[in-house]
């Protein structure tokens, strides 16, 4: 899944809050994955990209793809890095490249529903699901799709679309579908199906599977998405979907996108990786970092829990590892009802469980930050603790 | 307006032309501007773009503006180019970017209609409209808007948007907004309101008006437009529904974007102008050298008609120039009633004026291709002529 469109960048009331009191305020709302940028920055030039004003000027990529916005080095890039991580099949799949990968989520609607349905299809996800599915949905009241919440509690007959987020935004758990029954069309969400969030147990092979730059390189700014489909005529929708949505997408941006997953296989090759350059070593590095501290301050007191993984073997890196997911879906325990605007009064800007369809008990906080702002975060979260 | 994001794509049916025959398929069906590409050869590196790996991963780019994606540098040309041409008031207008200008489109469209309506807000442009218009409005089935055909016979009461687009696609003339009535909500698509395609009569002054980098400058492939709003409300609902529908702008071609607009402003200067490097008297040049070889051969035989344009003082050039549209509005004469049929008769690929709301006597051509392919398109209809 992508970013967090919902009310994620109204930054006004931050910056409020920061300038009445002398205490700086952490702002963990979005999943901004700023952390990555020291390994770029290490990597030097290997990454730099350079366009000429006069490249790529047409609208068109390649007239033959079904995707015809599509460049071929991009679409080569993203089979390879598939293939060295081991999270995806992508033999007879086609790749649909889009704006984030927010819009292959619109385009896969569109594509899975029926123009001449009598009534909207239901789109579900079970709780807790990504707090910007419900408002992506239906912000355009569309007469073709329409939010229908929790998949766990939904019994409508007919057909549906199911939104499988694994490792699921928030909590960080492994998902299958929830609603077992004939005409589900399913959307699988992995946008955290990389080694850094979640052991890698064996190449996804879904209908319809979503990825985005944004999480697995921690490039945002390029909003690059890309969705591996096995129905051509779904792939042909989802395409037509973009060409009426933006006329294809930021050409720069794939190039540069190209570029950036290239070195991320490269980094991986069976040198770089003892050496410690591989970027999903270094990110898983500083992750299992994260989550020990997380742990350690969390267990010293009473007042908060965090969900518990199993380990798993990870095909990618070879041995056991443990989830350790760009989000934590943390709980208030005892009386504390509203841990948002709890934590909002000691100044930590949070998403409450209730965008996510779930207990206000509930905030997710983003691991994603800088270095800085994640050492600040985990000893306010001390101090909260020590002084309740 | 952007381009032709209706059926233009599709090149199977001209790729099995072509193959029949030793006679070229010549594909002016859609808009795709890559005339322009020599002009940028030409600059050299003075566009060039380069893009260390560790910049720009963030997805906000300034959370102090309404539009928090948007790049200060963009912002900033996006000013300098209209006061440099004249063509657009920026004072008291909120900038918002755009995945081209078709995002901003169905942006407006979200932003102008209210979620609480009854119903859904009638979309009306005179004919000949741009011919995606209706499939924009209309491919969601949403319940906010919905297309409601030809302005000049729309007479529901109530609200409703207009899209004004001047000069127009398909036709190449100046528009005013055609239904003189309350409570109309107006969307100025001002594409081709550039030098090179029609006299700048004076700085265009609306409420909401649209701008894209493709028609300016042919950089389709980078996907950047921009929209210039006064209502405060209406740039924050647009930047809502880009959030919600690819959660901002590729930063990467936002930046490339201000590096080519720069140039254009800094080619434009007293110097340059002079020198005949200005980049808009290059277009300008080598637009007026096409329309004059286009009506030499219209004007050699009694089978196509074409618009007659009033020439006018250009505020950007200081003299009286004409209109030389981005596309010819044909008409076939005489006894041919599908000139779309006729023209790929003689495999050259046009879109019908149907698909504007138009009589299928007229065909829309592109005048934006290459040298080479504009040049056989001349000679083709020459033959046309003396055959037929």
């Amino acid at each position: 899944m992508m970013e967090d469109a919902e009310s994620c960048f109204t930054t006004s009331s931050t910056a409020s809050l920061h300038n009445s009191t002398r205490e700086k305020v952490i702002d963990l709302d979005h999943g901004d994955p700023i952390m990555y940028e020291r390994f770029w920055r290490q990597m030097g030039d290997k990454t730099t990209i350079t366009i000429p004003g006069w490249q790529s000027m047409s609208y068109l990529s390649d007239g033959s793809n079904i995707c015809w916005f599509l460049e071929a080095e991009f679409a080569t890039e993203v089979v390879r890095l598939h293939k060295v991580v081991g999270n995806a099949v992508t033999e007879g799949r086609h790749v649909v490249v889009g704006t984030g990968s927010s819009q292959l989520i619109l385009a896969a609607l569109y594509a899975l529903s029926s123009p001449d349905a009598a009534e909207p299809i239901s789109v579900v996800s079970a709780v807790p699901y990504y707090s910007s599915y419900p408002s992506m949905a239906d912000y355009q009241k569309s007469g073709l799709y329409q939010w229908a919440g929790d998949a766990e509690n939904f019994d409508k007959e007919g057909p549906y679309i199911e939104l499988v987020t694994s490792p699921n935004n928030p909590d960080g758990y492994r998902r299958k579908s929830m609603v077992n029954r004939n005409q589900g069309l399913l959307i699988h969400d992995l946008a955290y199906y990389w080694p850094q969030y979640t052991p890698i147990s064996s190449p996804s092979d879904h209908d319809l599977t979503l990825f985005t730059a944004s999480k697995t390189t921690g490039h945002a700014g390029m909003r690059i998405g890309w969705a591996l489909v096995k129905d051509k005529e779904v792939a042909k929708k989802m395409t037509k979907f973009i060409e009426l949505n933006t006329i294809g997408v930021s050409k720069d941006s794939q190039l540069r996108a190209a570029k950036v997953l290239k070195a991320v296989s490269e980094s991986c090759g069976e040198e770089n990786h003892k050496n410690g350059e591989s970027f999903f070593k270094y990110s898983y590095n500083l992750m299992a970092q994260r989550w020990k501290q997380l742990r350690e301050v969390v267990d010293a007191g009473d007042m908060f829990t965090i969900p518990q993984f199993s380990p798993a073997f990870c095909t990618f890196f070879g041995k056991e590892t443990e989830p350790q997911p760009a989000f934590v879906w943390l709980k208030c325990e005892g009386d504390v009802e509203d841990c948002e605007t709890f934590l909002r009064g000691h100044k930590i800007i949070t998403r409450s469980g209730t965008q996510f369809g779930a207990s206000p008990k509930y905030v997710r906080i983003s691991m994603l930050d800088t270095d800085e702002t994640f050492i600040q975060f985990i000893e306010r979260l001390s101090a909260i603790q020590e002084r309740e």
